[in-house]
C-alpha cells in the first residue's frame, strides 16, 4: 500500500510529525517558567521583596539550565529529522517516547530548583541528570529507528553524514552518563560539566 | 453560495481547522505534565526527596497512559481528516466537541494519578475509562458527520477505505466500552487491557 | 514606502498576524481546562471521589460555555480576516486588544465555575456576560478599523458581503448586551439565552 | 560545507527559527493570564465577589502592561527577522537568550501585579523595568549578531534600513534604561512613561 504513496505525500507526513514535535518542544520550553513566582509573608516591604526575589536564584538557575537543554534538544531533533524522508511505526513510537520525556522536563526542573539550596541537593541533581540520560537514550533510539530501513533516509545522504550523526548521538549519551556519574560524587561539578558541554556543543557543532 | 468557492479554498478551510485541532492536541498533551511536582515536608534530606519522588509513580503512570492515548487520538484524527475534502457546520460542531474533550484530558488524568494509590481507585479508573468512551463516541460522530454528504470526502476515496475507517472507529468505541465495563469489576485489569489495545493498535494499523 | 511592497508581501503579513491570533485562540481554549481538578479531604473512598467529581458540574459547565464561546469567536475572527488584504497600525492595535481579551477568558470562566453554586451567582454571571460584551466590542472595533481604508479589504469583496459582516458584528454586540441586561434580573435565564444564541449562530451562519 | 546549501535551504532554516520564536512569544503572552483568579473567604455573597474582583485591578493592570510589551517585542522581533537571510550559531544563541527572557515574562508580571498595592511597590516596579532593560539588551545583541556577517542579511537591504533598525534598537534600550532609572525615584511615573513610550512606538513606527 505504501508503494502507491507519492514522494510528496511522504514529505508531508514527515513535516506534519516534525511540526507537532516542534510544538511540544516550544510549549515545554515556555511552560518551564510557570512555576516561578515570589511570595512575601506578612507585610510586604521593599527590602522584604528584594530578599524574596534574591532567594529565587536557584529556581532561575534551574530554569536557565533546562531552557538551554530543551533548546539544544530541539536543534538536535531538527537536524535528525532533516535526514528523514519517510516515517514508519517504529520511528513514530520512538519519537513519541522522546516527546513524552521532553514534555515532562518541567518536573525534574522544578525538583532541581526547589532543592538546590537544601540538604536534598544530591538527590535532586542525580534525578535531573538521570532524566537527561533518558532523553539521550530516546534520541539514540530514534536515530536507530531511522537507520533500520534504507528508504527512511533522505536521498543523497552520504555515509559520512550518517556516521557524524551517529557519533553525535553516542557522544551526547556518553557525556550525559558521565555527568550523572559525577553527580553521585559532587553535584555542583556535575552541573558545571553540563555547562562545559554546552560550550563545546555550541562552538563545534 | 458554496458553489462559487474554488477547490483550493475548500482545502485551505480544511487545513486551517486541522491546524487548529493539531494545536489543541499538541497543547493538551504537553499540559499533562503541569501537575507533576514533588514536595518534602520539614527539612529536605536526600533520602526524603528520594522517597517523595518514588511515591510519584502513580502520577507518572497516569501521565504516560494519557500521553499515549492523546497521541493515538491525534494520529486517528489526522487519518480521518486526510479523507476530508470539505467541511460543513455539522463537521465543525462534532470536531469542536471532540477538541473540547481532548483539551480536558488533563482532568481525568490528574484524577487517575491522584487516586491510584488510594481507596478510591475504582471510581478513578471508571471515570478515566468512561472519559475515553466519550472521546471514542466523539470520533464516531465526527466520522458520521463526514459521511453524511458525499462531497465532503476526498475525491478518489474507495469504498474499501471508507469501510476500513468506519470499522476502526467502531472498534475503538467497542474496545473502550469493554475496558470501561471491566473497570467496574477490576480496575487494574482495565488499565492492562488499555495497554494491550495500544500494542495491537500500533502493531496492526 | 508602503507602495513599494508587493501584493504577496501584504498577504504574508496578514497571514502572519492571523497565525499568531490563531495561536492565542488555540492556547486560550486549551488553558481553560487547567483549573479543573478534584480533591478529597481525609481518606479517599470510592463514594467520596464520586461525590467530589459530581460536585464539579458547575466548573465543567463553565468550561463548556467558554470553550464554545472562544471557538465561535475564533470562527468569527477567521471569517473577518478572510476579508482583510492588508493590515495597518490601527488594525494591529484593535486585533491586539481583542487577543488580550481572548487570552484572559480563563479568568471570567474560573469565576463563573467557582461561584455558580454559591450566593455570589449573580455577580459571577454579570462579570462573565459583561466580559463577552467587551469581546463583541473589540470585534466591532476591529471591523471598524478594517473598513476605514478601502485598500485594507480583499479585492472583489462586494458591498453585500461587507454589510453582512457589519450586521453580524452588530448583532453579536446587541445579543451579548441583552444577555448582560438579563443577567442583572435572572442569571440562569442569561446563561440559557447564551445557549439559544449558539443554536441560532450555528444553524444560520 | 555551507557553500553547498541552496538559497531556499537558508530561508527554510530562518523560517523555522522564526516559527519557533513566534510560538514562544504566542505562548508566553497567553500564559500571562494563568495567575489571575479570584477567591472569596467564608460564604460567597454578590457584594463579596464584587469587591474581590475590584481588588484585582492591579493584577489586571500588570497583565495589560505585559501583554502590550510582549506584543511590541513580537512585532520588533518580526521586523528584525525580516532582514535576516541566513542564521549562524551566534544568531541562534542570542535569539535563544531573547526567547529565554520572553518566556519568563510571566514572573516579573506576577511580581508587579501582586505588589503594586503593597509597601513593596518600588522594588516590584524596579524588578519589572530592569527585566525589560534585559530584553532590550538581548534585542540589541541579536541585531549585533546579525550585522556581524554581511551575508546574514537579506539581499537588497539598504544602509538606510540597517541604520533605522540600529537606531530603533538603541532607542528601545535607552528608553527602557531611563524608565528603570525613574522607577528608583517614582515607580508610578515609570509606569506612566512606559505607557507614553507605547503611544510613540505605535504612532511613529
Amino acid at each position: 500500500m505504501d508503494a502507491t504513496k507519492s514522494e510528496t505525500q511522504f514529505q508531508k507526513e514527515t513535516l506534519r510529525i516534525e511540526t507537532f514535535s516542534d510544538g511540544v518542544f516550544c510549549i515545554a520550553v515556555t511552560l518551564l517558567s510557570l512555576e516561578i513566582g515570589v511570595e512575601v509573608k506578612g507585610n510586604a516591604t521593599n527590602t522584604g521583596l528584594f530578599h524574596a526575589l534574591a532567594e529565587k536564584w536557584s529556581i532561575c538557575l534551574a530554569y536557565v539550565i533546562s531552557f538551554v537543554n530543551v533548546l539544544l534538544a530541539w536543534i538536535g531533533h531538527h537536524s535528525l529529522f532533516k535526514q528523514l524522508h519517510k516515517t514508519d511505526n517504529f520511528i513514530m513510537i520512538t519519537n513519541g517516547i522522546l516527546l513524552m520525556l521532553v514534555a515532562l522536563v518541567p518536573f525534574p526542573t522544578k525538583t532541581l530548583g526547589l532543592f538546590l539550596q537544601t540538604g536534598a541537593l544530591k538527590t535532586a541533581v542525580i534525578f535531573y541528570t538521570a532524566y537527561f540520560v533518558l532523553i539521550s537514550l530516546a534520541f539514540r533510539l530514534l536515530w536507530h529507528a531511522a537507520l533500520r530501513r534504507k528508504d527512511s533516509l533522505t536521498r543523497g545522504i552520504t555515509d559520512v553524514q550518517i556516521k557524524q550523526i551517529t557519533r553525535n548521538e553516542n557522544l551526547g549519551l556518553i557525556c550525559n552518563t558521565i555527568i550523572l556519574a559525577v553527580a553521585f560524587i559532587n553535584p555542583w561539578t556535575a552541573l558545571a560539566l553540563s555547562f562545559a558541554m554546552w560550550i563545546y556543543w555550541i562552538g563545534f557543532s
